[in-house]
């Protein structure tokens, strides 16, 4: 007998049918205390050999429904390799269709990042050398807030260097993010990576792959446990309501920043692409140069990244400095940039068997230092 | 700044007092629903290179204080392998002491099994030809009953096949159990095992790796979510209060049972041993028999087992029904058993480093087998 | 342009014709100084895709030609994975047909061990706690003559422990005993495999992996670099022509031998199984019965293994005392056997794909120790 | 008791003398049928915790006495691993001194790269998508000279497409060529390599990661089986005496080349560095500077590699055809160049445990594919 399941980390699924396995009925449950909702991640146990069609009937009123076409699932069997699976969306609903290898599959959104591999990556990053780890408050749920510092901040000699911010997952749901910045890490984590090592003389890293954990655990697109969207707080932040991003900007207040990155994904558009700071107050316009550089530079090492799809850019003034990108940016006088990663796979360099994905994730992360070498000294 | 947190898989501590490293006050908090509690596993951070004393304090109260004298806490600073740390008892209270060499560092009571690695496990053993699995039924908080069938059951042409069980974890703080069942699943799924494909040509394996998802979840040491101790469940489970062993009986009355070994971890003894179930009411004295020859195999096949050492027998007829092994014996005319490994070590092939371990446990489940084909022909 | 070629470790073929993939006619080199031949191993490139007929001309002549009825040729893309090719024997001659997946497809007799492997597996040995490694002479083309010595010896301080003697490989074409040997070396390798510990206490083991370099690196199946079968130098082994015996027997001799187990592939049978001593001069009947109870040991733990064919038992008396397992059973009273793996396959626990393998014969080495531990006390 | 030999892949040494540890004399044989040596590559053991010294009475007269000094050794306990010992070059004499480990340790002029894993190297890439395998001829000894093609050649459809060459070890000692041969071949096998898959639309490589496997198995230095260097042959190579370069040159002729890279190793600089065309008779500047270019974008995205330090630059016109880089720069109109890597370590990025490294040459591969695609534009 077949069985649909979600009761694991960043499950989520609500079944409102389940009588035959060519008829599967689903909703995604909106995320804690809000009205945002799109990230599933289920189990299907029992259907080996029969075809599944699994309906999410409230896919139209989903975060964003410009992300349901083009889009196709990602499924796994064995929670490491995820494949895309036939999907189409029509009548406002969104359909999955498969027959099921195995007696257990997954299907989620995106290829899951889970906490238990979180918690393994910043163990491991802090047995290394030139690595600390800064738990710098606690959620709302009571997880740990953890900061990794890369180099050798001013506090312990570092004078002089340029503080580089690397943060992902304000939004729980769009966890290609931190499968990026777990590229990121390992380049410093391989003592035979020569340009890692060549930025660590010049500039301190401090790096957070999962503002979110709680939104992470309980399976949301984009809020935290208080159904607050993390990267809307980032001008007045609350400790009882968004404490991630009150504790994330004092450390970046203390700390300084002249360059920061935040890592997203992004629900429609089938591009990597970037978002500057254009429409903040007072715009330094070299600084803004130097991001549309970096992107350059980026472009030039990855050709999974562009430049020419994304988002409009915010008319002078009118950026809005509740996200984190402007007010960095504004705040600190930094080049600042939100780098986004597709759901769905990138248009020119698709990949038809897995679409956008944890590997290529890491990789872009790997380039994303390469840029920064490219433009530092613009920093 | 150094912190303490437990917001995670299996985690389960309470801070007292945390205002010197040098002196950590802590209690474990108990089992939902119940007054059992003795697992712990929380994480320190921030206290690298410093000499860390942590005691908790309401260890004497916990449900096995001879589990205390002569144990060394397990610790990890990468979550897979783990080692003992100096650990003191005295005047009722367990002091753990230790310098971290990174600023992330795990304790626990045992390595831990974490439900990310449960589900991994499953899906994996899942993916392989002729493994099935078969979700029994749901938990009180929600969860998945994951129940694999390996080889042919009569349903399926399997006839004349014997019924042997295997489960795991009905104490989700007993870990070392979930160890040893991957070590068994191991061999199923390593197509060059020449003895577990014998095996499958006479008997069919039912496994069940974790019996108890949500207390491992939760990190409780003995009781389910609901605060039941599902070994004393047996007779009459509750399919509100133990759905977990409610269904799996249910299963067992199903399919038949021929031979049960149901594994867990004792708190005190450091040994290996195994429980029969010599008090049961009309008792098969031949099977019995069979039950102990298991344990001269089990011995002969790994220095790591013995017998001389265990719990006391009981008397005939005078077996508490309520227990896994008792009413399987019993109900089916099976050999059950319970396979007790030490949370300490064995005390005469103790490993200093690692205690009693994962590894061990594993192989420990290797062997378990071959004690099973030693004695097969006695079913 | 698809080509042939054998110049690499082990290789063996010489090409007769090789105008047309569909009819490629190749003959088999003698060993060096010898007549025998029957191993072969080369690759075969740029023939992806074409359907290619290679024919052995002059199987006929082989060592053993009833070993070319029912064998299928080993072949591999990877030089790791080795699985089994469509392989006839017909008018004395042997037709290997094949549709390479690749432009480059190795073909061997059995999965090759070469001498690269074997210089890691002793350099890994080597580097364990407890164990030791002696060169013991030169082979004539000057390879080192690696023994590994594993526990305490009596001089120092191990006194009273049994010697163990394990040895591979005296007919370098048959790999699978290699195989074998890394098998029995991996348990002493691995910290948590109590049975392999608790033999070290009462045992000593002397293992040497590969009794035959030069052999095995000039692609022979029977002699040395001289032309010598070394399997029949142990009466009277020659420092010049048999070095490798000469100092085989030599260092048993200083060390002395009380359980042998020399590792060999059969060319014809399709069984494992252990030939002992019955025809030795002097029998010691109840050193007689440990060697078959050793062997009903190995088959009660490993279905692989079987004890009802095999080759005929020497009548009292007649044993041929230049073999090594009656010259050690004789020389020095000891529990002496030669163990034989299949070139073809096991015939009751057949694996298609795979034939008889190295992964099976690794099994086997554990199982060896089993064996071993099973029947000590009567050593 | 403590051996030295080198009868094995690669293996070069000559003992004088090796009466004590503390005093061993060694001399480094000539490249067969030639003056030149330098390489050396032998194994010690039987010396576990003995202070041992080493000398290389012959290090004077080797083929670049000015790589002598401040260079380190490398050694090996598990042949996987290497890592440097004290070494000192005084009175034309160098000496390694060193305590090893373990029974068995492995000293090179460099880690090796054998040719088993040159044989794993070229049938794993054969096996994958896209990649095609060709034996242009054989060596003296009889080996087969493999060139991988990647991408779709003209003849299949590839028209327009760049030719990239891309040849190692030339001279068989430089094996830190290999190992970056090896990067390069990692990026096309990753199919999640954006970059490596967007160079093969526009390009097609042909990469011989081992131009002179006779050397390379014998222990050479410089030259192949018949004492020829094979970078002086490329004006007019001989079938005979120098058929590496006979038939790849013909190769070369055939699919014509746009662009070359030569991958060396040099005794004496501690640097990474690229030597051009310059001194070619009818110099195309725009060409040449396209090589500058090139060598730009390498040390803008691998710190690694610089510029300023280097060969002298030939005057124009005075060129030695004989040169691989010179001919195939004057021969094809191409962009050539010949990268080298140092024996010792790079100056200003050093790693005092390994020195120069196979993972560091591997990265430098990676970044030899970045650097084409940042100037692939000017091909």
């Amino acid at each position: 007998m077949f069985k649909i399941s979600a009761q694991f980390d960043s499950g989520n699924i609500e079944v409102i049918k389940a009588e035959s396995p060519h008829d599967i009925r689903l909703n995604i449950k909106k995320d804690n205390g809000s009205d945002f909702y799109q990230w599933f991640h289920f189990r299907l146990t029992g259907a080996k050999g029969q075809l599944c069609s699994m309906t999410i009937e409230n896919a139209d009123g989903a975060a964003y429904k410009e992300g349901w076409p083009d889009y196709q699932a990602a499924a796994s069997y064995d929670r490491e390799h995820w494949f895309r699976v036939s999907t189409v969306y029509k009548d406002g609903q969104l359909t999955l269709q498969h027959i099921p290898e195995t007696d257990s599959v997954y299907y989620a959104y995106f290829a899951p990042y889970s906490y238990d591999r979180h918690q393994t990556l910043i163990s491991t990053a802090a047995a290394h050398d030139g690595v600390s780890l800064e738990v710098i408050g606690q959620t709302c749920d009571g997880r740990d807030l953890d900061l990794l510092t890369i180099g050798t901040p001013n506090s312990m000699g570092g004078e002089g260097k340029k503080k580089i911010w690397i943060y992902a997952r304000q939004h729980p749901g769009e966890t290609m993010a931190q499968w990026l910045a777990e590229g990121i890490l390992n380049r410093f984590l391989d003592d035979t990576d020569a340009l890692a090592k060549s930025l660590l003389e010049k500039a301190v890293f401090y790096i957070m792959p999962n503002v979110n954990p709680d939104g992470s655990v309980r399976g949301h697109l984009r809020c935290n446990a208080a159904g607050r969207n993390l990267n809307r707080e980032w001008e007045s932040p609350c400790k009882e309501k968004s404490p991630e991003i009150y504790y994330l900007r004092a450390k970046m207040d203390e700390y300084g920043v002249d360059f920061a990155l935040d890592c997203h994904g992004d629900e429609a558009l089938p591009y990597n692409f970037i978002a500057s700071f254009d429409g903040i107050p007072n715009l330094d316009a070299d600084k803004l140069e130097t991001s549309y550089q970096y992107q350059r530079a980026l472009m030039s090492i990855n050709p999974d990244f562009q430049m020419e799809k994304g988002y409009d850019v915010d008319p002078a003034g009118t950026a809005d400095l509740s996200i984190s990108t402007n007010q960095v940016a504004h705040r600190y006088g930094a080049v600042a940039m939100t780098l986004e990663m597709p759901f769905k796979d990138t248009e020119r360099t698709p990949n038809t068997e897995t679409g956008w994905s944890p590997a290529r994730s890491i990789k872009l992360g790997y380039s994303c230092l390469d840029a920064l070498s490219l433009t530092f000294n613009r920093l």
